[in-house]
């Protein structure tokens, strides 16, 4: 028996928990995993995520890692921590890799969405998965400004906090708006994120949907490396990790 | 002003409720309207509901109706409650109706719809709004048996609980069982239903749909005016309160 370095894919509802990192006292994503994979195998262990997604934020494909010194099979580990997991956490998958292997460095893209319900009446049984804005929005618009983020540009105007000392230049892959009876879904694809990027980016993207701001203000807010320049920011609720590239 | 009596069709995500039914110290649906109404018009208020939806279970056509003195007109009366409404509940829409207007005996017809997810992994985002059964469910085989409920028949095996007095005569309208995808959803019309009867007929139909029991074995169910000679009740928060017709 050796130790053996294994990585999750893992999907959550946010809800009920205060964000993915463990924070003593409250309900998190991460320790209640960390808590499962402990009964299971009888000591401790730290789960890494690739994302720290904030609270309310939910996940299909959030990538997590940890190294156990244990007799289970790689390939039964998915389904044995399931049985100690509550209903709204699951790992989808589980596999074995290299010691060197880093959750957090090694990620090549990420890919997130946003749903949004523009309908008059809040939709109560997608409520906790969307933003509802009783707005008209145009898509069109918002693809069109969605459009002007795509490509290796300094995103420092859609980042809530930014570490002086750490680049905020990123490579957005895709920036796509789709809209489909009354709701609007923004799905982005990135090689990494600043702090609440996705979020800020759809909160500017909707002023853009609803007429507050031309599709051309894009290019002043990227210009401004300004966090005052984009629009407010979109709430957590809405907000899907869909998937991690390795 | 003079006394006006309001039917209100309410939509909730039951999941955060101890059900419809107010009780002390507890929240419920019930509760949380009645008190959203309190405050909007500053005099108190009984809302009785059509049906009495258990903790767990979902609705998108309940109906409720309360009789108010109040000057607010009856077409703001669903925006106005909205406002001091939790996120999960939704007044969809408010009507005036006569002063002996009956929102439980007047009821015609009632619509539940059943939702489970029969794939390996649970699906963490739905997974409030669904049964997760893990196994390969006949929908053919389910369909079959659920034609065998539709007429007006005698359901005391299908009712967790009857009242010797009341008869457990009841006339389903519709019973159809539809799989998309690894979806199963079983809905259900009716004049009216007994204690838990929705849920007692399918785990029954899940019975079915495992192979576990032929499809004739619901004849001999209903003959037997046993709940003991039923499936097992399935679980509530699968269930939702599609309409109710007047």
């Amino acid at each position: 028996m050796a130790v053996r370095k294994i990585k999750l894919v893992v999907q959550y509802d946010g809800s009920a928990y205060h964000g993915w990192a463990r924070q003593p006292g409250l309900p998190t994503v991460q320790g209640t995993i960390e808590e499962a994979i402990e009964k299971l195998a009888g000591s401790c262990v730290e789960v890494i995520g690739s994302s720290r997604t904030d609270a309310g934020v939910h996940a299909l494909g959030q990538a997590a890692a940890f190294s156990i010194d244990s007799p289970v099979p790689t390939e039964n580990f998915a389904k044995a921590i399931n049985s100690y997991l509550p209903a709204d956490i699951a790992v989808a998958a589980a596999n074995e890799v290299p010691a060197g292997f880093d959750v957090i460095r090694d990620t090549k893209r990420k890919l997130y969405r946003y749903s949004i319900y523009t309908g008059p009446l809040r939709p109560v049984l997608s409520i906790r998965y969307c933003r509802h804005f009783a707005c008209r929005l145009d898509a069109a618009a918002m693809a069109a400004a969605a459009g002007r983020l795509v490509g290796k540009m300094d995103f420092k105007s859609f980042a809530s906090a930014a570490d002086e000392r750490e680049s905020t230049v990123r490579t957005v892959y895709r920036c796509d708006v789709r809209s489909e009876g009354q709701w609007v879904y923004v799905e982005i694809e990135a090689d990494g994120f600043l702090y609440n990027m996705v979020r800020n980016i759809v909160g500017t993207l909707t002023e853009v949907g609803r007429g507050r701001w031309p599709v051309e203000k894009i290019d002043e807010i990227l210009e401004a490396r300004d966090r005052r320049a984009a629009g407010p920011m979109a709430p957590a609720q809405g907000l899907c990790l869909v998937s991690i590239e390795y």
